[in-house]
């Protein structure tokens, strides 16, 4: 078995994909997905914020914001799932590096002009990748949250533009959406 | 503790919230989150399907299907991560009950003019409750392992409009979205 | 390889444990732990309500309940990390059978006099075993998320009196605590 | 979207594949890869039991013998990992079912003569659908896990001959491995 | 979206809480839970030990006793669910930061008198924040083991007093309990 | 409870154990279970390789071949499998530390002459203890995902010879295994 010997040392198979290039790094030269090599990237403080939006009636949106009167749950759930969605992001995004987190917090804010609610998530890490799934994973999480908890009054609610906001740390440095 | 003991006992504190009433179900009485009783509602054969799509430059649309050539696993990598999500839906939206699940198919279509791909998911059970969260959760998902596959060509993909499209099954009965 | 054979069709290696006797069911014949055979027996609606109580000094109440303000998220996350457990019960507990929940809820109640929190679970399945274990893991994770957020203030909180308040459904029938 | 819809009603895409006929029921027929629909099937009392071995060199079996003195906990450690791994079948297997277990029980002997144990599992469920991955995941953890607890002692332990045993319940009925 | 622009990148929305102060380090300036930010903590060696107890019926006790003779699984399953859910506790705690951990054992040791057991777990790591929730975590999940294990004996079981009784490594440096 | 203390504060009961010296490390003095104590060994750059086979009927594996044409999934879902279940890996095998993993890969090779498939895994991390448990975890789900995806077709397909290839890193430094 020389040859799955030479492929076991590092063969062709399995050299390292660029994976700062432009290309699709998760598929190796087979086209085959992996979880790329980072091995050789240096460790480095990162940040990532991602953004995405749940939008309703105006009826549904007056009820959850009825609901969510003190002591209501409406928000603070949404805002845990997304939390704990994040730590999970290893779990759920098949090539995703397990990371350690050193941030996460999840935001929600209102907006009674759309009928809906803003999702704002930062995450922070030390490590040689970026938590921009891990930001993208906490917002969709707590917006199905918010869903699961209201589709009881609405069936169309809609989650809408999940995309990332910010970006620091790493080869690529900061970046910010040009969206506004 | 007589009090507890009467809480305990099935008092005001656990009454069963009317869970097809148009109110937030999960909220109890005292505005408290929680997994609502769904012990007396009749199990029946139930089927979601939910939808959702991601949107990127032309540029990197061309990329990712050029990497989806024959034995490509892009599109193939987002699929499985739906249906594996669709799986993890108890445990990812905090007050959803774990279900029993009978059928998870998870579709991508490109769409070239809008230089994206559509995700739609298909979710089968016999339960006393629906699964459009676990259709949700899987077009969520598979948009956001299509978002990490791609994400090395360009930071500003979107993830849009995830909806509910079809709901059969339980005492709602069938409902189509209206929105074509 | 008859023997084995033997032994895979059924022989004494794997006749059923006597369940409902007063022994320890998961261990088998030779004290190995096993998951014991529920196939025989029927399946029944089953509720079990748990209770605990975290204790600190009356310093870490009056801040717990001062961060308790209206939206202040600290009861709220640990009823929260209670329901969410309590649906990874059969993944904690080695020998747990996994079951479909149909209500989880949990209750935090303040106990000014002794400066802490009463903590009580209530689960409700349809299944051939009991639910008494996910009750008690909802206390015991909620009674730790407490725990967790007030850890800052004082080390010496202590978890207590975590036990059974009442089982009901199954063969040994409807049970009450007589504990008071 | 009438085509998406088209589909989203059971069209073409989501025909249900068939499920017991000679082929690769987890391909769909654009072949892709889904988790097939067993809502038609009958929920039947079902059994699966697998085999497989962990050879290795004589001295290594022997510490392991030695370790598993009274209150040693190798085989006891091997034993609980298959079982709980059984339970999480469906989060590691992509296309499985999530189904409720009745039994579980994972047997290890040794085997003096090839210097190694044999690792037997057997699960039982009420189901739609067989536990034969239940059963084999049982078994290759449990033996994953003896590789771990000897590592040190040994490089090259070899886990041999994972398969099926017995299979009972469905349609296809009951059936025997035909290799002694 | 100016304002949540600012708010991406770092306004008041973001700023991290005072972690050491005596102040409730879960909840931000919004009283809103989140999980704080270590990012600017220094790595350091710590560790946790956390104890509780199990307490139950002399007869019981005796069971169990009897039950734990030679290969009998009774403590090493619950010592082993200890372990196996330390691992967990990020999961399971909702603000508890994922931390790689180097040692985790967990102890049980009979307490004829109260007849019952008194679990002891220690856990190790390197990091930013402590280990003091996996170590309570570990002891919680073993006695819930215990009890699972014992309940067809007795309904009434008792957790009690699970307490943190050591820490050491981290800004706070070394406490004891001072409850002997 | 002096004596507790003693054991807390690092007595008999917690010496680490000699990890590298030919002992059963998962066993402490007692003979009980634990998480060795990795704490004193030094992070180093570790790779290791593991390899295992898939074999079957000439008939099943023709069928997997075709089924494998241009966009077919058979083998895809297979890598990513093994992929997701290498991060799995401390959560399976009860002694494992949790570890980053910086690089993960699966390949699957058709052995026609076999009638079956080579998987081979690589897995890289910077850490106190090595990665044999994930590249060996990550064949054997990659095996049990082909085996459910052709279990329709042949019942007595096989998983045999798993073992390690090749390990790099820590004290013990490079290996290779000396079965060509």
């Amino acid at each position: 078995m020389t040859t799955e010997f030479t492929e076991g040392n590092g063969g062709p198979g399995f050299q390292p994909p660029h994976d700062d290039s432009p290309t699709l790094t998760h598929l190796d030269v087979q086209g085959q997905a992996h979880m790329v090599d980072v091995s050789e990237k240096v460790v480095t403080a990162r940040v990532a914020i991602a953004q995405g939006q749940v939008l309703m009636s105006a009826a549904t949106f007056a009820a959850i914001e009825a609901g969510n009167a003190p002591k209501g749950d409406v928000l603070g759930t949404a805002r845990l799932a997304g939390i704990m969605a994040a730590k999970q992001t290893a779990q759920l995004i098949p090539l995703c590096h397990p990371l350690p987190l050193q941030k996460i917090k999840v935001e929600i804010t209102p907006d009674a002009q759309r009928s809906g609610y803003v999702i704002q998530a930062i995450v922070k890490t030390k490590s040689e990748t970026g938590v921009e799934m891990e930001a993208l994973t906490a917002v969709s999480i707590a917006a199905l949250t918010l869903y699961d908890m209201a589709k009881a009054l609405e069936k169309s609610i809609r989650i809408e533009n999940i995309h990332l906001l910010h970006k620091q740390g790493g080869k690529s440095g900061e970046w910010h959406t040009s969206k506004i």
